[in-house]
This record gives C-alpha cells, structure tokens and sequence, in this order.
C-alpha cells in the first residue's frame, strides 16, 4: 500500500497518520480562533484544484472597507496519493500549479506567509468551523466514445461525498457555495437532499444555506485576475442564501467593476454556465464544416472568418484549432445531456446542436493526419516509419494546459498510423495525458483508450530543444499558435530538418508569404480550412 | 394576357410597347452622352428590390473628391406584370418599397429629381452604355419541406438570365459586379462561362471583368446606412476585376470609416456571406434546444442570456423569437449546400449544423400553438374556434417587413387547428404571404403550401385599432418585440379583451412584473424558454 504522495517535482510526502489528524485540527481550531477573534471570517474552500487553489488565495487577499483581511481561509484538499502533495507545498507558499501569470505564485506566496491569511489542511474537521464553504471538488464527465458525448456519464463521486460531509459537519448558518460546473440541477436535486438528510440526522431543523455561483477563469498570463476581476453569475436556494452568496462575493471579488448577476434559482445559473461554454463549443463546431468546405474548394478560412470578424455582432468568430480543448468545452454540454435524463426526469433526445458540437470538435483533430498523410505521399513518402515533429501540446496559445489538447488526438492517431513523433512545447514540460495515467491526472481524462495501442506513445519524446525537435523531421505540424510559433522563418525549419519536409497548419499560423516560401523551399504545405494552398502551390512549387 | 402592372397601393401602369423600348433607349443614350461629358461614369444596376433599388441611389448620390457627383446610375428591373411599376414610381422620385428608415425616401427622391443622378429604366439596352454593371437580381432558395432545408432548390434563372443579357450587351471593359447573395461558386462557375460564352460569339477575346462583393443591409431606421456606411466585402476573377471593384466601391461608399476587406477570389467572398449568416443562424439554432429545455425546468432563458451576454466574448447571444425570419437567414445555408452538390460536384453530407439550424429555426414557431392550446385547457378551453390575436406581422422589432417572420408560421398551424386570427402590427399594411399569391411575393416565399386548408387564411383580419384587435380575444400571443408592446400594462390588455385571456409571450417580452400583473388579473401565462413563469403562477395566481 503507497503511504506517499509525489508532487509533479518528484518530491515524495507520506500521507497523514491518525495522530496527524488531531494535531493539524487543533492547528485549525487555534488559528480560526486567533482570526475570528480579530473580526474575521472562516471561509473553508473544498478542493485545491485549478480554480480552488486560486480562488482561496482571492478570498483570502480580500479587505473591507477599512483595508483589513475580512476573511481567513482554509484550503482543503483530501489527502490522496494523488492530491496530497498540494497540502504541504501550499503551507510552504508554493502554487500547487504552473502557471503562465505570475501572480498565481505571487499571490499564495503572498496569503499563506506574509498575510497568514491563508493555511492549506487534509482534514474535513476544517468544515467545523466554517462560516463559509466554497466548493471546488471536481464533477468530471467520462465519455464512453470519441464520437457520441450522449453515451458518457457524470463522476459525481468525490462531490456527492464532499457535500455529504459538508452538510455532517458545517455549523447550521454556513453558506455553502457551489463553484463547480455541475450538471443542471445538482445544487436542488443532489446537495440539497444530501445535506439537509445530514441535519436531520444532527436534529438541525433549519434550512441548509445552498448557493451556486460559476467563475470564468481562463488559463494564461491573467489568471488571477480571470477570478477576481470579472462578471460573476450567482443564485441561491432561497432568499437567504441568495442574500449571503451576493454579500460574501461582493466581498472577496471585484463587483464594483464587475457587477453580479444574480439569478433566482441555481438550476438557473448552473444552466447559464452550460450554455455559455456550449455556445462557444458550438460556435467552433459551425465552422469544421466550413473549414473543410474550404479546404476542397479553393476559400481561405482564415481570410473568410478576418472578414466576417469585422462586424461587432461577429467578433468572437474564430478560426477552430485541430480539435476544442481545455477542462471545459469538451465536457460541459454532456453534463447538461446527462442531467436532462438522470437529474431532471426527460427521456426524449432534446439536444441536438450542444452534444453534436462537442462530437464534432472531438474529432477534429483527426483530420490532421489525413493531410500529413496526403502531404507526405505528394513527397513519394508514407507515414509509417515517418518522423513527424509536432509544434505545441496545449490546447491554447501560450499557456502549458494541455487538457483535452487537439494535439494529443493529432498523436495518438498518427502512432496507430505507424509514425515516429516528436513533440516540442516550450510552455510544456509534463504531458500528463501521456504519462502514467495511475497518479496524474485520472484515467477518464485521458483518450488513449479510444486508440489501438496506448503503449507505443511512452516512446515519444517532448524535446526541449526547437531545433533538435526538428531534426530529420519528414513531417512538422503546427499545431497550436504559441507566439514562437507564428514567426519561425521557413528556412530555419527546412534546415533544421535537413531538407524539405511536408509542413501542416492546423491553426491559421503561417500567413501566405510563410506558404510560398516554404514552396520556394520545395516542401508540401497543407492545412486545416486553407484551401488557397492549392493556387499557392502552383504559383510558386520549385 | 394582362398588360398592367399594378402597384402595392393599387395604381396600375400598362406595360410598355415595342415603340416606347426604342423611345426609352434613346431617352438613355442622351442620358448617358450628357453624363458622360460631365465626366461621369455611367453605373447600370440590375434588380430594384430591396437591396437594388437603394444601392442605386447610394451610388447616384456619391460624390468624387471635388464633391462632384461621379456617377450617373440607371436602375434597371424587367417589365413583368409582378414588378414593372416600380420603375415610373422611381421615375417620380418615390421609393419602390415601405422602409421605417425616411432616408429611403429622401435619397431617391433627391437623386431622381433633384441631382438628376438616379434614372429607372426596363430595358436591357441600358447595358450598352455601361461602365459599371451592378447585378442586384434575385437568387432565390425554394424549400420542399419545412424542416428539411437540403431538399430545396436555388432558383436561378432570374440572375442566369440577366447574367447573359449582360454578356451580350455591355462594352467589354464594363465591371460586372455581383452583388447578389449567391450560391458560393456561382460569380466563377456560372457567371463567367455565361459572360464569356457571350462575348465570343461577339468576337471579343478579353477577359470578362467580374467581381463579387456583398452588401449588410438591415432593415430598419438604418437602411441606408447600413448600405452605405458599413464594411464590404469584395473579390474578383482576376487582378483587373479586383482593382476595378476597389476603386468602385472606394467611390461610393465609405470606405474611409468602414475599410474594404479583398479577398482573392469570387468563391471566397461569396462563401463569407454565406458563413456570417449560417453564423448567426446557428447561434439562434442552438439555444433553440436550451429553450425548450428552460421551458421544461423552471429557468427563464431571458434572463440566462443576460447573464451571458454581459461578457464581451458572448455579446451576440440573443435570445430567439418565434422563428427566425428575414429574407436571409433563412435561405442563405441551403445557397451553400445546394452549390457543394450542384456547383461544386461533391456528393457527401458535409453541411451538419448548417442546414439543422435551418430546419430549427424554421420550425421553432410551430411551438407557440402548443403554448396557445395548453394555456387554453388550463382555462377549459379549446384552440378551435377561440379567437387569437396575434401582436406583430414582421420577423424583427419596429420593421414592417414580414418576409419568413415566425408569425407566419404561427399563424398557418393556429388556422389549421381551427382558430380565429386576428392580427395587429403597426408597422405592416400588407402581409403579402397572406395575399393574392401570384402577384407579390414569389410563389416560393408564402409557406402556406406547407400546411393544410390554406384557403381560410384570407379570412384572417389585419386589424389597424389595438383595442378592436383585441376585443373578445382568448388568447393573445406577444410575437414580435415592437416598442409598442413592450409597455403594454396588463389590465388595459385584460380590459380591451374584456376578461382574463391566456397570455403567450415569444420574445421576452414581458418582464416579471407584467406576468405576475396578468396572473393577479386571473390570466393563464406562457412563453417561449421561460420556465420559472410556473413559479409566478403559484404565488400569484388569482
């Protein structure tokens, strides 16, 4: 049985022993104690994942009026080998996650040791002396296929067990306040019983103090601010509740700037959270067809959506990268699909567009090494045994989150196809997706079992060096618009190559003198939605 | 064999003869030697309809740097029974169509007979003498079904016809530029062999000069402007045509404030348009489902997409009325999978939300009765025979034009089920779809044929009074966000109908405080995506 928990550094911690337990509690007690007493709320933030970790830090580098910490916070996170890592090195001051804005380490630098405003525990008995809950603990959607989200199914394990020792342990008047993306209707239809079952059963008669509020956080350089600087959409189980969650957020966040919505019901806002990141899902979606409608006939996307971009009531069309990333698009509108059957009771197929769109950006990658295929063979070359460097692994420009990434379906089918990859990121230095999937992250987040042969990928290599990655490259894709990559003159790629390589664009990255050089060059170029290659490629093909 | 054509307010012009064509050319070629000599361009354009007529008169009414007029425009429409009024209605100085914009009005009444820059003419001759072509001809979509847009056919002969008349009678350095919403493939794979084919027999061996470039025009107090002062889009079939449709569109428009985007070629502009309105189309499409699914757990959709709606990235999300109308976004979809098949020789299914969106959003409106009906039965009521007035004709707020608007289809199924229709609409005289149909519009735009027992539509009442629209009425169904429904107080309602009558509301048009009013006054209340009325209706209901 593994007693230790290994940070993403390496470095080994054992887990807590029974006598831990009492101590770090009575460290609680004191500390809630001393704060309380200096006029302060306890606020206990369930979950020291992406969103959690940082939100905690917001909370607590919040002030009154008066310019004082409002709040003390304790950050809590069950003490798994996975996980456990994070508790220690949050009380060291250290971000339990890299990130591309400074200020993520800045700031839990900031709160846990100058401020002391801020203590990271292993212990739900924290959840005793909360004024506020903040929950944070992931509610993950698994798919069953890579091309019908329908078919999938919500992990509401670890959040079900979280509410149910929050509603065993919290003091009566706690707000508890949802921030996770769940399924519509969990915050009346799975929290409510479960708490209000466990005040029964503590003889608490009272009604249990549910809210839901969802943060926009995007990953990047403005992370921080992602959180603490934006609009807010919150609701609550009843007025009460209402009341509290729009005073406590007006505390910790900048309402002022960026006022709240406060909606009636959490169904409500649960759903408006949905909605948004489907309404984008599905905007990206609308244009796969027209990106290959391009491609076959001759149309520029890149140029047709410049165009389009012009108008105010167009301006957030953009060009869909080789598959829709990060934590949320992927997911999010098959929790609703989910919730409308096994939450709210519907057995008819209601949606069409928002599980449609998450299938058809799942697969959109896979049409990448379709064109490496095609552009290799214009070269007299097949994939298999071909090496091909693959230019970025996250899923957006500039930051090293590669959830859900459309480079990791690029790769996965290109290693069934036979070929040989290497991979260059320079924001990237753990491809979780790719590692030992027992510890980090959990096995449902990883779609190596939607391919043959998972075992091949252990020998890919992610490359620290640009030119070492390109090294007898035959094929190299660009496949995300990290800033390094929008500027790469054509002749330092074929030459670190070694000579002419098929090139692909999956991203709108190389603008049309970059195509024509690399023709001048003597290399195949193709890419995603760019159909003027064609013409390029008969003006110019050495 | 009729030989009028009569006007929509019933004013009949008699055809012209073989004699008044040869008095009519030689009234142009004074015109255009005149004109010429002031040194102006002569600009022929093609189709007075909504678009051609006022394009028209933006182009009479330009000015060259000197502030000079530049241009001397002929508007040109075919002589058919259906159409030849307009032009001795132009020739007056008087508008060919309704508009809430007064500049309509004034602009070709000051080009017409004020500057004398504007003439309107019916004969083809008027191509020999131009410098500049403006095709404005119609290219219609004809559905076969209403909820399977990729069965239709485009009807283009119309625009095939003009487009070979115009090969064999312009000068051949004459810029024909397209401006027509076409099949993306047309202005190369129709036009140009059309052209081209024209000018052999001709003996001429020049190039075709042809471009495309698309205009934004919304109906509305902007009309002009929004022909004027927006953003183009242009192409051309080779680098002549494409200099030649910049420096024209340079001249007349305001290309100062509103920059020309140029795409390379024809099929790329022309696929633009398309993708902007598919854009649109399926953002309404998706929160079609979201909207049924409000409905169906207790969240008001209006209010989640003012919640959304305040991020910058998420501002077009809109809710959807009662169908979407218009004249394009309900075609424009089909145009492209019409061409992938016909024009471009593909035979896959590549088009998915594009075409779905279409068949949604047409059938969208087919809910409304539902409402209506279970509204009634909560009243002990029934459909047949209740008498239902309808409050707005058009497809979008404050616009009289009702082309594809969502009442219509509303309206078709309400007669089918056997109600009584009274409809109100201060901004609509005409309801042309419900009118004679082989005069205005076009057979292919009425729906009527899509539903049974058309004949009793023409019982159906415009009613110019509100209060008489209303009296007696059992139910009364808010279709259209016009001003003056948005502050309608429920008791005068209530009053004017002489008694509680079911409530339908399709556009958010009323706010909480109105439902919970009509409620209070011993209504039934419904809309379209407004789940939590159900809960006003336990607090309120009398």
């Amino acid at each position: 049985m593994q007693t230790f928990s290994v940070s993403p550094e390496g470095e080994k911690f054992p887990l807590p022993t029974d006598e831990d337990y009492q101590k770090e509690f009575r460290r609680l007690q004191d500390l809630a104690d001393r704060h309380r007493q200096m006029g302060q709320e306890i606020v206990v933030v369930l979950g020291m994942g992406f969103v959690g970790a940082v939100m905690a830090a917001v909370i607590a580098d919040s002030t009154d009026d008066s310019g004082k910490p409002g709040k003390f916070v304790i950050g809590m996170q069950r003490p798994s080998t996975r996980s456990y890592w994070k508790i220690p090195l949050i009380q060291r001051g250290i971000a339990p996650m890299k990130a591309e804005d400074p200020e993520v380490e800045k700031i839990i630098h900031r709160c846990v040791v100058e401020k002391e405003s801020l203590t990271a525990s292993y212990t739900y008995q924290a959840l005793t002396l909360a004024d506020v809950v903040v929950v944070d603990v992931q509610c993950d959607y698994i798919k069953e296929s890579l091309n019908n989200v329908s078919t999938g199914y919500v992990q509401m394990e670890d959040l079900e067990k979280a509410l149910e020792i929050t509603g065993e342990l919290i003091p009566s008047n706690a707000l508890v306040l949802i921030e996770t993306t769940v399924p519509p209707g969990t915050t009346e239809q799975v929290a409510y019983p479960l708490v209000k079952k466990a005040f029964k059963k503590r003889g608490i008669t009272s009604e249990p103090l549910l809210a839901h509020s969802y943060e926009r956080v995007m990953p990047g350089k403005d992370y921080v601010s992602s959180i603490r600087n934006f609009w807010r959409v919150c609701s609550g189980v009843n007025s009460e509740s209402r009341e509290r969650v729009i005073k406590f957020l007006t505390e910790v966040l900048d309402t002022k700037n960026f006022p709240l919505t406060v909606l009636e019901r959490p169904i409500e806002s649960e759903t408006a959270k949905i909605v948004e990141n489907s309404f984008r899902a599905s905007i990206l979606a609308f244009l796969n067809e027209w990106s290959l409608f391009a491609e076959r006939n001759g149309v520029d996307l890149v140029k047709v959506i410049q165009a389009i971009k012009v108008r105010p009531t167009h301006s957030n069309i953009i060009f869909p990268g080789p598959g829709i990333g990060g934590y949320c698009l992927p997911k999010d509108g098959g929790l609703a699909v989910w919730a409308y059957k096994h939450l709210l009771g519907f057995e008819d197929d209601l949606f069409k567009i928002t599980p449609a769109a998450i299938n058809i950006n799942d697969t959109r990658a896979l049409h990448v090494p379709e064109l490496a295929r095609d552009a290799l063979r214009n070269m007299g070359k097949y994939i298999a045994a071909s090496k091909v460097t693959i230019l970025g692994a996250s899923y957006r420009e500039d930051v090293g989150d590669t959830r859900y990434s459309g480079s990791e379906v690029i790769i996965r089918r290109l290693v069934e196809m036979g070929a040989e990859i290497c991979v260059y990121d320079p924001y990237v230095d753990h491809w979780w997706e790719f590692e030992a999937q027992e510890t980090y992250p959990t096995p449902g987040k990883s779609r190596g079992r939607f391919f043959r042969s998972q075992k091949k990928l252990s020998e890919m290599r992610m490359e620290p060096d640009l030119d070492t990655a390109l090294a007898d490259a035959d094929v190299v894709i660009f496949a995300v618009r990290h800033k390094q990559f929008l500027n790469l003159p054509p002749a330092d790629v074929v030459k670190a190559a070694g000579g002419p390589l098929a090139v692909i664009d999956c991203f709108g990255i190389l603008d049309d003198e970059k195509i024509k050089e690399y023709f001048q060059l003597g290399c195949e170029v193709k890419g995603l939605g760019r159909g003027h290659i064609n013409r390029l490629k008969k003006q110019y093909k050495r």
